[in-house]
């Protein structure tokens, strides 16, 4: 089973550490600050008050023995280059590094990080993504130009079934599911009727579901 | 066409307001710091500088004609709740808040917040699970139970057709799309061959993509 270290305890960092512990893998929490290594301390394996950009108190710690490190050392910016960098000189697998915009994200690579996320940019392009159309419930991009999105059936929908509404004729989308209160109705068929209420998720091209969103709004 | 103020510009509202911007939406993106605002400015339909907890600058600012607010005032917590209870005094219809955690989230929700978002936590989550499985590459929750994740074909799968598979007989996951280098196909059929290297999209409740993920790695 994996060994998870998770080093600057903010908001992401702390909920990468609490989710994996709470899906039964170790996991090592370090940071600087006593208080942030305190309160997640019972829900961790171990919860460690340390520098991370100090490599001796990294070797201390074993660190060079875990599968994973997630680094996130918020607006410290140097640090951040620092730990990704003395992590990956300890010969860690794989390093993933929450980066503060993409010019440091260039800069973490060049140190060895493995992968860079943006959680804040992601989220924000998502949330934006959301608020476009008064239809459209969510949107999840999955790969780049292709994207999920979720939009209430509007009432041009109503009575219909998949196959005469052909949205993958006339939109090249997919129906990959349909929400109906509490259910969800995943790979529907070409007989399955629209109903006022109904939520249905599709997948296709960025561009194909915006006309999608305009035929439906 | 509906029009959007954008308050507080760190990482996430700045995200909002340029994603919103480049989709072709009016923008008005405000924050107390010149420089956030001057580094927007060229990106958005208008940028300004104002305090968001004065009610007066946000009167003359107009903005109570907007459709939607996105607050973001980080941890300046006293300053996100007084701006979202300015603004849902000026009967802005829509007030979408990021919390920086569920304590003032539930307080937001009390001033009249209409959606509290967590970027934060909720990205933290995502990647702690795609992290679990060395085969899964990505993973979605997109409604309560059910999610989407994107698991590396391994050589249990190499040569062999989704009917021969049975994913769905065996896990009660589906097969969403097929990733093979630049080509994502969407809605495969069942005579379609897994080959290595290809990545597949699987959507189902999460303890049954829970038991692929074991049979995948
Ligand atoms: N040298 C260091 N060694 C260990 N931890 C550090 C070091 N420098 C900073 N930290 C810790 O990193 C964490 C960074 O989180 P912080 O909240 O400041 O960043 P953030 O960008 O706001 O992150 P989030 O948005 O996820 O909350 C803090 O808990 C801080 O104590
Ligand atoms: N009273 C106020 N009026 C307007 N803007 C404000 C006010 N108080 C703070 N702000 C602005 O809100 C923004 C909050 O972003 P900040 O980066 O501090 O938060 P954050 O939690 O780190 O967000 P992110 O993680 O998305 O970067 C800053 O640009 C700050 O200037
Ligand atoms: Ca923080
Ligand atoms: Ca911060
Ligand atoms: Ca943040
Ligand atoms: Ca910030």
């Amino acid at each position: 089973m994996k060994q998870f270290v998770v080093i600057g305890l903010g908001r992401f960092g702390s909920s990468v550490a609490t989710t994996l512990a709470e899906s039964g893998y170790d996991v090592l929490a370090i940071d600087c600050d006593a208080e942030k290594v305190q309160s997640i301390s019972t829900q961790v394996t171990h919860a460690v008050e340390a520098d991370a950009t100090d490599e001796d108190a990294l070797k201390t710690l074993g660190v060079r023995n875990f599968d994973v490190a997630v680094v996130s050392i918020g607006d410290n910016v140097s640090a951040n280059i620092l730990c990704t960098l003395i992590l990956k000189e300890l010969n860690l697998p794989y390093v993933i590094v929450k980066a503060p915009d993409s010019l440091h994200g260039k800069v973490l690579t060049k140190v060895g990080a493995d992968r860079i996320v943006y959680p804040e940019r992601d989220m924000g392009a998502r949330i934006a993504h959301n608020l476009i159309s008064s239809n459209v419930l969510d949107y999840i991009e999955f790969a780049p130009e292709y994207g999920v999105i979720e939009i209430l059936a509007t009432d041009k929908m109503f009575g219909r079934t998949l196959k005469e509404l052909e949205f993958r004729a006339n939109f090249d989308v997919n129906v990959m599911a349909i929400k109906r209160g509490e259910n969800l109705h995943i790979s529907p068929g070409a007989d399955d009727k629209i109903l006022e209420g109904d939520k249905l998720v599709l997948m296709g091209k960025n561009d194909n579901l915006e006309k999608m969103r305009e035929f439906g709004s």
